[in-house]
C-alpha cells in the first residue's frame, strides 16, 4: 500500500575518520523513501532547487518512487554539512543552509490524498500539520522530530502528536520530549500526548517498540567499521513503515509479530545505511541481502 | 559445580530519589555470590571487620554459600557510600573507607583450590594473580575490573587477563582498557589480551557477548521504578557465572546456546538487583520468579 513521506531532501556534505564526501544527495525523505521502497510503493513530498540534476532524480525513480510531489523551486536545494568525532560517537554541524527549503509549504498532489500510510519527517511541526490537514483519513501516521521543534516549537509539536499513531524518535528526544530519562516512563509519557506507539531509537544499542500491553527491544548489529552514520535514523523509519505499509493491515490489527519484525527491517536499514557514505550501500540492496541481514538479527539476539 | 568468588564484603550507604539506606550489606563479592547461589554451590573469599555480626553472616548461611574463606580480621569492614542523580543515570561517591580490606591477601582454604569455577571480582589485579596462583587447574575462570587498575595498574591487570577465560566488565571500561569507542573493536582488542570470552554490560541497554565467531547482544529488561542500581553489575555477573557452573560442561565445551542462556541469567538477576535497595529483592527470590524473568526476555527480544 502507498506510503506517503513529507521531508527533507538536501544536499550534504559529510566528513569523519572514513574520508569525507564534499556533496552528496541526503535529507531524511530521501533516506526514508529509498530505505522504505524496498518494501512498498512511496511516494515522496519536499522541495528541490535548480541544482537538483537529473542524475538525483534518477535515484528515486531507479527505487520506483513517485516524485510527483518533489517541487522544484528556484535557488538552492537545502545543504548541510557535517563532521564525525574519530570514534563516530559525535557529531558536529559546520553548515546549514536552508535556501528553497526555507519557505517550504508542502502541498499535496490530489491524488496523493488517499495514500492509506503517511510519515511525518522532521520538519517545522506547523508544516506536519498542514500536510494531516490535506490527507483524507490514513490509515497509519508515523512521524519523527527533533531537539529544535521541541525545544522552540512545543505547543505545535504537541498539536501534531495529537493526530499521529506512531512516534519514531532517538532516545535524547524521548528524553527532552517526556522530561524522563527512564526511557519506560518516557514512553509512557509520550504516548499520553497521543501516539499509541512510540518507537525508540537507541543508535549503537539498538531500538524498542512501546505499546499498550506490549514493549519488544531490540539490540543494534554490532558494525566495527561504520563509515557513515547520517541518515540512518531516517533508514531506520524508512524500514520500519515501509515494512507495516507492505503488510497490507489497518492500525487496529497490527499484529505483536508485524510490529516485531517492523522494527527488526528497520534496524536492518539502519545498519546498511551506515556502512557507506550518504545512499550508497542503501541504494544498491537486493531483497537476498535484507532476508539475510533480518536473519543476523535472529541469530544475534534469539535464545533458546 | 562449585563456583568460588573472590571480591569485596562491604557496608554500603546509598541515596537516591526512591530514599535512602544508611548501612546495609553490599560489595561485590556479596551480590556475585547471592545471585550465583541460585544456580550452583558458591564459595566466597574475602575479609570482614568485627562489625560483621551474625545477621550478616547469616545471608551467606540462607544461600547456603560456603564462608569458609570469608576471612575475619580486627577492625572495620570495608565501608562505601553513593548518591544516585534524580534520573538514576549517574553516581557519585560520597566516601570510601578501605578499612580491614586495606591489607587483604585473599588465602584460600586447601578444599578450595580445586573449585572448577573461579570469578575474580573487582580487586587490585595483584590480588587477582595471587588467587589465580592458588588454584589448581579450574575449568572457567571469569573477572572484572574497574576504570581506577585500569588506569593505576595495567601492566598486573594484563597479567591477570592473559590467564582467564571470560572478562565481564561494563561499555565505559571496555571503551577504556581497549582504546576502542565501537564495542565491537573493543570487544576484539580486549581478546587479544587474552580472555577468549569478552561480556560487556552496556547498564539499561542490555549485554553482549562476543567470542570467536559468535556475538550475541539482549536488551535490558524497561524497568520504570528502578530503586538501587547498586550491585546489578556483580549480580549479572553472577547470574552468568553461576549458570555457566551449574551446567557442568568444561570450557571448551560451552555450546552456543549454553552461554546465550548464561547471558539471560545474568540480565535476569540484574534486573531483580536493582528493584528494591541493596539485596532485598535478590535475597528472597523463587526458582519459579527467576524462571518467569527468563522468559520475560524472550517476550521482550524474540521474533518471529
Amino acid at each position: 500500500m502507498s506510503l506517503l513521506v513529507v521531508g527533507s531532501v538536501a544536499f550534504d556534505a559529510v566528513s569523519g575518520p572514513r574520508g569525507s564526501v564534499d556533496r552528496m544527495l541526503g535529507g531524511s525523505a530521501t533516506y526514508f523513501a529509498v530505505a522504505a521502497s524496498y518494501f512498498t510503493p512511496v511516494r515522496v513530498v519536499g522541495v528541490v532547487g535548480d541544482d537538483f540534476e537529473e542524475e538525483h532524480h534518477q535515484v528515486f525513480l531507479d527505487h520506483g518512487i513517485c516524485t510527483e510531489g518533489l517541487e522544484r523551486a528556484p535557488g538552492k536545494t537545502f545543504f548541510w554539512s557535517g563532521v564525525y568525532s574519530q570514534d563516530m560517537n559525535e557529531r558536529r554541524t559546520l553548515d546549514t543552509q536552508l535556501n528553497v527549503f526555507a519557505s517550504f509549504q508542502p502541498k499535496l498532489p490530489p491524488h496523493y490524498r488517499q495514500s492509506p500510510y503517511l510519515f511525518l519527517g522532521n520538519i517545522d511541526p506547523e508544516l506536519q500539520s498542514l500536510v494531516q490537514d490535506q490527507m483524507e483519513s490514513p490509515e497509519l501516521i508515523g512521524a519523527d522530530t527533533m531537539n529544535f521543534w521541541i525545544e522552540g516549537k512545543r505547543k505545535e509539536l504537541e498539536k501534531t502528536l495529537r493526530n499521529i499513531h506512531a512516534l519514531i524518535i532517538n532516545d535524547s528526544e524521548a528524553r527532552q520530549l517526556s522530561g524522563e530519562w527512564n526511557l519506560a516512563k518516557a514512553a509512557r509519557a509520550i504516548r499520553a500526548l497521543g501516539p499509541h506507539t512510540v518507537v525508540i531509537k537507541r543508535g549503537d544499542n539498538g531500538a524498542s517498540l512501546f505499546r499498550d500491553g506490549e514493549t519488544f527491544s531490540t539490540s543494534a548489529l554490532p558494525i566495527e567499521e561504520v563509515c557513515d552514520p547520517t541518515g540512518a535514523g531516517d533508514s531506520f523509519a524508512g524500514g520500519f513503515m515501509g515494512y507495516l505499509a507492505s503488510q497490507r493491515t489497518a492500525v487496529d490489527n497490527l499484529s505483536r509479530s508485524t510490529l516485531r519484525r517492523a522494527i527488526i527491517y528497520g534496524s536492518v536499514m539502519g545498519s546498511f545505511a551506515v556502512e557507506r557514505f550518504g545512499l550508497e550501500r542503501l541504494r544498491h540492496l537486493s531483497q537476498e541481502e535484507i532476508a539475510a541481514r533480518f536473519q543476523e538479527f535472529r541469530h544475534l539476539t534469539h535464545f533458546e
